[in-house]
């Protein structure tokens, strides 16, 4: 862990807080996301109460971008829309209030035009960039280090890196990862722990992390609060995905279990809600 | 329930009637549907018996629109595939007397440019129209009240424009709540009640449910026996999700449990079919 | 069983052998498939260590056709992206000495211009060609006998055509069925039994099954040895899904344990990797 880090895991307080928000508000979440990841992203959004909608038909980004409490850009979501759909959908966004979060999916795998469609994303001014090291780096101006939508560089390279882009953009940003860390723009730094192995071999499993987020944003009105909000969701996402692997036979069944839980994990007590 | 209004649920003859048509005629069923919903509606065609196919590959809309027993078209299909594929598949499926369903998802949720397509899909003929409360009276000429691809409209409002709509458009009308009502052009009006609150958790139930409408017009050739087929298939939906619920631990183990007991309910007696 | 074909099924070392490569080199597998299919494809590539990209979002045909190990191409990707990105993908991959799988999903079923850039791809020199008997001998200039994507041919049928396939085009055809026929352009012939029903009934699986091919190919550099590798990973899908068959409730619990026990296959000894 770094110096100034502060740990965070699912009994902080401010998990049962974000969950329950969510689950009273039930905030429509807009996504513009890859149709790898789109039903699992949806179904985690779902269990954990809040109402998301998918995809750019004529007239959505920049109609639900704006109509939105919170949106979610996936930058491999341009296997299924174009970067101008993903343009009107920040712009109506940004022009409504609307927070957002920046997955840079794939960015620094070596291709020139796609890392270029998401740099200029990057500055339109996204509340949040989520991502993995590999991703988060090549974003901050590093060399590029993932394969396809894997990295390939630690935690440890990126999180320098990521305290520059959050510094310098503006943003809060969030590297998943054995552990997870989350970076503000004032410099605060939160890492939590946890998590589960299984995570990575679900595809979109970090995909639906990033509209869980945008969740988190659409109840969480003041900028201040929002980094706390962040580490919240992972922290959530890790305590599920561990008490899913409890009862695991394989990647399959885990991903069916991490919805269950996410859909019992309790906003009032400080028990894991499994009955 | 409505003055005029028939009960109908998963023990009426015609439910297993129309399971038994759809495995013995495993009927090619087209869908031109999203892709957040695909995979789910296909599992559950085939879980029925159905042969689906799904998409707008180049010429399928109007060779499989005409070559299919039935087709569907999800308007929520316009987040990858173009309004003139829908066409082209609906002209083909009215050419060669194919019936189809069409479904209006998320529409009345303000886009204007997206509502008049789905408004022009309606005037082409579909059989059956099949959506939410929010999306029929959207669709019947009444205010816009869906957030995204969810009803904020009830049932009771929704019911007399559904009535209309049927009426006037001379298609049947398929309303989906805590109770279906299924509404006849001739003033029939079939109620079935049950189902269960996690159908509306896992992201393309209702998308699903379009399909299986249409593998029940594929195996209902007579237009006045459509009405109770198509109820039937709601009640066939039902009580599924009924069964499923049971030994769910979650939305997602429900979802799982859904299509498994799709695929084991009995076409020949009055048992669910499970051991 | 034909005259000169050998069974095989996974108690053959070479599956052990491949499954072992796979998971040893966590090979960069690049697909374009279809969304109905994508996210099972994924999630199956993973299960077995494989690192799987999929989609054409901008610049990742030309670049990820080049950078991965194998690619497999679905015809029914063209539901969305072009037969350019295709073309793309695979003159990138031919370009770098990448291995490719082409799976004509669908071909044979009545739709000429789409057939014709099937039958273009199949022109640009894939490693593997992989579908079931209709496509295979539409392929091979056989009458259209395909209904959507389901075929109405049997394996009987289409191994001499596929054989005739296999010498003309000097391509590895692999035919699925309820028998796997796995035919050299030499002339060799393998053949996998065994398998199970339930894989028909989840869709998207033949088209995961494509991708779990090109990671064979990624894995085995060697041109004379990728007959054995392409049926040695048929064989490791036909156990993996008697296996996951044993404890199904339906289709849908068995896709579930399908992904969960090609995740515990192993590569190392005899037993089938269940506890």
């Amino acid at each position: 862990m770094h110096a100034a880090a502060i740990s965070m895991n699912y009994d902080h307080p401010a998990c049962r807080a974000v969950l329950r928000q969510v689950r009273q508000q039930a905030p429509f979440v807009y996504g513009l996301t890859n149709y790898v990841a789109a039903a699992l992203s949806a179904n985690v959004l779902l269990a954990a109460g809040a109402a998301p909608a998918i995809g750019a038909a004529p007239g959505w980004p920049a109609g639900f971008g704006g109509q939105a409490g919170a949106i979610w850009v996936n930058a491999a979501g341009l296997i299924n829309c174009t970067a101008q759909d993903m343009l009107d959908a920040v712009r109506a966004a940004n022009a409504a209030g609307v927070p957002w979060v920046l997955d840079p999916v794939a960015m620094g795998a070596g291709i020139g035009e796609y890392d270029a469609i998401i740099r200029d994303l990057a500055r339109q001014g996204p509340a949040v960039i989520r991502g993995n090291a590999s991703e988060v780096m090549a974003l901050a101006g590093g060399a590029a280090t993932a394969r396809g939508v894997e990295t390939t560089a630690s935690i440890a390279q990126a999180v320098p890196m990521g305290q520059d882009l959050a510094r310098n953009k503006q943003v809060i940003v969030a590297i998943s990862g054995p552990e997870d860390h989350i970076l503000g723009p004032d410099g605060r730094h939160l890492v939590v722990p946890g998590g589960h192995r299984l995570l990575t071999v679900v595809t979109g499993a970090g995909c639906a992390l990033g509209g869980l987020v945008a969740a988190a944003l659409a109840v969480t009105p003041e900028e201040p609060d929002r980094l706390v909000a962040v580490a919240a969701i992972h922290a959530l996402y890790a305590r599920a995905a561990e008490i899913a692997a409890r009862s695991a036979g394989g990647p399959a069944s885990f991903a069916t279990g991490f919805v269950d839980v996410l859909a019992h994990l309790q906003d009032t007590d400080s028990s894991d809600g499994i009955r």
